[in-house]
């Protein structure tokens, strides 16, 4: 068993060796004592943002008013979405950012389920996120059809085998709905496969991309995909509550019709026509205006995903996550810790869940800014997860070291028992 | 008539007799040159909100980052609400900040649609904005049920008569949704009125406020209204794109349920069931996650509202118009401007449409940067609309004069003449 020291260390080296390194300088690091590990929930600040979204309020809203709109913020949603695109292989007319997940999630799931009218089957996992998993339910209500959600099994809490999804799939599917990878273990879908077998079956997918965007290159022309959302303020460092993004394939878009006819998605907005008639392109799929502040965010923080390409970012991750499983095997396994994951790389997300029958206390001992030397933040997910967080561009492999270490000592010298289960408002 | 001078020394008087004139040193003022008068389209910054905003993506989410939540964030929505309540004469627990108007409107529609079944009228006008008619569309195509959307008429362009309401709203009608104080121009209802009619014949109604908050005093539990929504960004002073509110009356909420079953609104987010259990109160309306950026701005803006009141807003506001109307009426009214919006300011928001053939190059001339001694920023709304916008709180008596005194010259010196008729994207 290696000591502390050594993997202290081993983690020295790998990242004195680490090609994306001089990406960490890039965001704010608020202080030495915190190690922040959460980045999959919500990113930190790209050190650029705070004077760029200064500039946004003082000067484009301050100063030149009303006349910001015709100088760039109009177009926002395709700009911004165009980038994204790049970050998730569509073309750049396929994504526009918009509204919130959920929000965007509504549209296409019900647009999907009208064109595939006389189809009532929706397919979904039970490992699914909450809102994938409600906006579906709340669709089928609202539409009054018959249609049921089947949510797939998993055997180990942690994936969905092939062999469930070529069960639940059938020719009376409308829909697939699944995370790219999942909130809770970090298990990634094979998305060209599993698009290929819901299209087979006359089925549309969509993809949910939270925690797959800016963690793992995300091929959605590749594969064919029909519909995609993803959120901006994990990964991609947008910030809190930043505003989302949808993709729609080419050929669908005009083939169907986002059920919110806000004023953004008409043909001619500035007409004040009394009837609708929806834009082309991703532009129908828009609702409201999109909040600026919130969405210029994603400039700044593109810029560096630009500069690192998803490749680099990819196989720091991999050997972050690699290292970790290492230090997991020789220190924690033997005392509680169970693997909440997949164990290989290549199904899984940047993140990893660790099992434990106190995470709920171990969480708090290690977010606990009076104890220890390091104040480590990642985040629990109910019943037994700690979700471990690897953001390659600003995490190091000494946090992994440092996170490591204290697990073992808040679970060996009983720290965790400081603490009561009370939960948080946000857990 | 009177000369320019006597005008710019009767405004010079009411200006120093202003009570709400210090508060135009607690927004940014671009410049001496610049005379704003969209408030109605885009508010000032607020001096305030820029340290703010700087505040809470420094420190906020650059150093506390998830913890924020905790600390604050994830009540953001109810705790908006209830201060824009006080604004809008509604209890605490019965307005939520979120999402945008359209997508707030869809929500409310539909529940109200779906509430009363059978009903298959919606009520309008033909002076409503744009997406206020275009989400009931998207609403009763949704729906399937054969909802139809009666738009009343205006005899003159500005109003809609007691009449033209009294012969529309019948035993079959759902919903009334109607804008308070309407967009172009600037047509106010009589709200308890036309709620009290609505409820006579079995309707709900739904307000938009987005032309009336921060705007007129509005009682909505005073008429007993059902619904209403608004944005933030026009008197609000919340920043482009800032976060929208709704409202529904306390008796309503739980009988009713929004369509869009996003994870913020489910009973116990963080426990990730695989069933939808809606919240109890106005959190069963949100949908996905709350942009806090572009929701935080309120803060610093509800401040200024809460010190002046509504009192003082309106009568100041209505000081405004009528000395514009005066002027308007000494200085415009012959050569070729009319009035489009009512001249009784009982009747009336707080801007003013002016009408002449040529608004729109008009327009262009008082916008141009380079033409003349001041940049004066109203905004056109087609077809012939100049809307000139009174926001008590930073405007000045003299910015009117100035206006006067600029369309004045810019229609008797032909200068409209030098621009052509080609539109920006947002006019």
């Amino acid at each position: 068993m290696m000591s502390k020291s050594d993997f202290f260390h081993d983690a020295a080296i790998l990242d004195a060796n680490d090609p994306l390194k001089e990406f960490r300088s890039l965001f704010c690091n608020p202080g030495e004592r915190l190690v922040y590990l959460d980045g999959n929930s919500l990113g930190m600040l790209p050190s650029a943002t705070a004077g760029y979204i200064d500039d946004i309020v003082t000067r484009r809203w301050g100063e030149r008013l009303i006349r910001s709109y015709n100088e760039g913020w109009w177009n926002k949603p395709e700009e911004l979405g165009a980038r994204i695109a790049r970050l998730t292989g569509a073309r750049p007319d396929e994504v526009i950012v918009c509204d919130s997940v959920s929000v965007n999630m509504f549209k296409m799931i019900v647009a999907a389920l009208r064109e595939k009218e006389g189809r009532l089957k929706i397919v979904s996992d039970e490992l699914n996120f909450g809102t994938d998993l409600y906006i579906i339910q709340g669709a089928a209500d609202l539409l009054g059809k018959g249609h049921r959600l089947h949510l797939m099994k998993s055997r180990d809490g942690i994936t969905v085998g092939d062999d469930e999804t070529d069960g639940a799939i059938d020719n009376d599917t409308a829909l697939v709905s699944l995370s790219h990878v999942s909130f809770r273990s970090s298990f990634m879908y094979d998305m060209p496969g599993v698009t290929s077998l819901a299209h087979e079956r006359g089925a549309f997918i969509l993809w949910d991309l939270c925690h797959a965007v800016g963690a793992v290159p995300i091929d959605l022309n590749g594969a064919n995909a029909d519909f995609a959302a993803g959120c901006t303020y994990k990964y991609l460092n947008g910030g809190p509550g930043a505003t989302a993004f949808m993709y729609v394939r080419k050929d669908l878009q005009e083939k169907l019709s986002s059920p919110i006819w806000g004023w953004w998605a008409d043909a001619d907005p500035f007409s004040f026509n009394t009837g609708f008639v929806p834009a082309g392109g991703m532009r129908r799929f828009l609702a409201g205006s999109v909040p600026i502040l919130s969405s210029s965010t994603l400039e700044t923080s593109l810029d560096i995903f630009e500069k690192a390409g998803m490749a680099r970012i990819r196989k720091k991750s991999l050997e972050m996550s690699g290292f970790f499983l290492e230090l997991f095997k020789r220190h924690l396994a033997h005392i509680g810790f169970r693997l909440g994951s997949p164990n290989d790389g290549a199904h899984r997300g940047s993140h990893i869940s660790l099992r434990h029958p106190e995470a709920y206390r171990i969480c708090k001992a290690l977010i606990d800014e009076s104890e220890g030397e390091w104040t480590i933040i990642p985040d629990f997910r109910t019943p037994d997860n700690i979700r471990i967080g690897f953001a390659p561009l600003y995490n190091t492999f000494r946090e992994i070291a440092i996170i490591t270490s204290e697990l073992g000592r808040i679970v060996r010298d009983k720290v965790f028992e400081k603490y009561d289960t009370e939960k948080e408002v946000v857990t």
